[in-house]
């Protein structure tokens, strides 16, 4: 028998089967209106975040199984929320596929979506639907929530705090590297290769570091920590890195925005103290590869890193990782010539 | 000087430049964390949709000025929130853009974007960017709210009612044409094409339209209103035939799911009263085209459809055509041979 194509199914027949697999909550008007319509409750704020998921770009189509893409599509969305201390509500899934894609794929990817946002209490209540040339889009807007006040801010980093991550760093990377290279898939390499695949947001670790007075900044490790603690060095310091890149950083103090950190704060990270998994280890032994260097500049590994006070890393019962310290000194040292990703910078 | 490109700038400085582009409102957190941090407000629905846009599907980047595009993405998600009667208050831009791309013409994107959406008070407060290997994908994801329980869905026709649009059909479709036939831009093709890219969404209409008793359903119109009225009768016939394209529709009543509207609504339209603009006739006059064609069946107007009763019709403030009614008889009669548009079965 012929496998059912995009063109064959239509349009609406797609969004027919998105509709019967997802329900939305009981007061919700979800799929299927021009818009999701949401009561609200009072004494909360709502999270929002979206993440686009281009093929060729992100995923390789013959290399990712439609299930773990459909999984990573909802899981990179809802660790957003994870990492500022809420719980996800929501989320809106654009697909834009080609039309000779078999709707078997669609149904896995659905599949692999589903599982993984229904494991956090994430609602799909919405989204789009289209035809796409060649390529596979994917976008995902994510919606959650927390307490007024409650969530933690990139910005929020103070020195003297500890800089820390909730697991063991690289093995996205690593993974990646496997599929990439095609190297032979045993147990461990295939642990690193679900890693990559099957993210896990850190949805309860997030809710109970939020919850816990001197968690200062989070964030979630998404291009790999040089990177992304370079983005809460930035926020924390007045936010004059943001500009960066468009060669507006300041060239001294009194150029700098006044904000609740004039001092640009720095970051001291140890890297022997970067988590890496028995698994991790082994692989690397086994090929030469740098588990330093992936560790470090990999992403993609979706734990939390987050900064706290001595006191709070003290009392936290959340498991994490002591990695470095926010400085004084501005600048990040300790993992020079290891960086993070800049998909526009992609050699 | 060399134009720059986006593999210049890079990620963060193209994000530093939306960022500079767009400020998030007092209170609210926008663009530079995890996620945008929205307070609520009690008492009020929040409203979310979202729509993407494929280069070579919904585009053609050749024809379409960047400031255009832009401008009609913000529209056309603005327009959901319209839709149910809403305010939009906060819009989410995803884009992947080929890193050969000249800077300039995301500068030229994010103008018309921002001016169609602080008109209608929308602030953008987040979103991603990343690179495409070839075409260009945009997404925009919408929130807007509106009074709890206020919100006008597709669901609420009732049999009676007048079928109304809130403007001229066929001028966006007619504008497409004129391009993709290459006509002569004299002053009425250059109206339509104006139409085609430069569309307004029906905001305050939308408000007056669901703030008045005996408005039943709305929506907008973007795909045809042959196809858009077709969600209406759907929706209010207790939604069988949404699942129409699985092959699903039910053969007899007694099959039907039970829903407040358990017969199959229908609809009558008029042909002859589908508002045409007077660009439309001299144009269709000149070259020969079908305007009712164009108006039943083109899509991409961004007018309202709703129904209402016939009392509420006579004290509607808000410019309007009626162009049918609902009836008991279920089916769309009026439009033999005018279809809609759908993306996966486009010849």
């Amino acid at each position: 028998m012929a496998a059912t194509r995009l063109a064959d199914l239509g349009e609406f027949g797609l969004i027919g089967r998105i509709r019967e697999r997802f329900r939305a909550p009981e007061g919700v008007t979800g799929i299927g209106d021009d818009c999701a319509v949401i009561p609200q409750r009072s004494g909360s704020d709502t999270l929002v975040s979206t993440d686009m998921l281009i093929e060729g770009t992100h995923f390789l189509r013959a290399d990712i199984p439609p299930y773990a893409l459909g999984w990573k599509s909802a899981a990179v969305n809802i660790s957003d929320i994870a990492a500022m201390g809420g719980s996800p509500t929501a989320t809106f899934l654009s697909v834009a596929l080609p039309a000779g894609l078999e709707a078997g794929w669609m149904e896995a990817f659905l599949r692999g979506y589903a599982e993984l946002s229904e494991r956090f209490g994430a609602a799909l209540l919405g989204g789009d639907t289209t035809a796409s040339p060649d390529r596979i889009c994917i976008n995902v807007a994510v919606l959650g929530e927390c307490p007024s006040g409650s969530a933690r801010l990139r910005s929020a980093a103070r020195e003297g705090d500890l800089v820390c991550v909730t697991g063991c760093l690289g093995d996205s990377a690593a993974g990646l590297k496997a599929i990439l290279e095609g190297v032979e898939r045993d147990a461990d390499v295939q642990a690193l290769i679900d890693r990559h695949y099957l993210p896990l947001p850190r949805v309860e670790e997030g809710l109970r570091l939020a919850a816990t007075p001197g968690v200062h900044a989070m964030m979630d490790i998404s291009d790999g920590i040089g990177s992304d603690l370079g983005h809460i060095l930035s926020a924390s310091s007045g936010g004059w890195a943001a500009a960066a890149g468009a060669g507006k950083r300041p060239r001294s103090a009194a150029e700098m925005p006044r904000q609740q950190h004039p001092a640009a704060l720095g970051a001291k990270i140890d890297p022997a103290k970067l988590p890496l998994s028995e698994e991790l280890r082994r692989v690397c032994a086994r090929f030469g590869w740098d588990a330093a260097a992936l560790a470090a500049g990999g992403g993609e590994d979706y734990e939390l890193l987050f900064t706290c006070t001595p006191e709070a890393e003290q009392a936290l019962d959340v498991p994490h990782f002591v990695i470095g310290e926010m400085t004084e000194q501005g600048g990040l040292r300790g993992l020079e010539g290891l960086s993070g990703f800049d998909h526009f910078r992609k050699s």
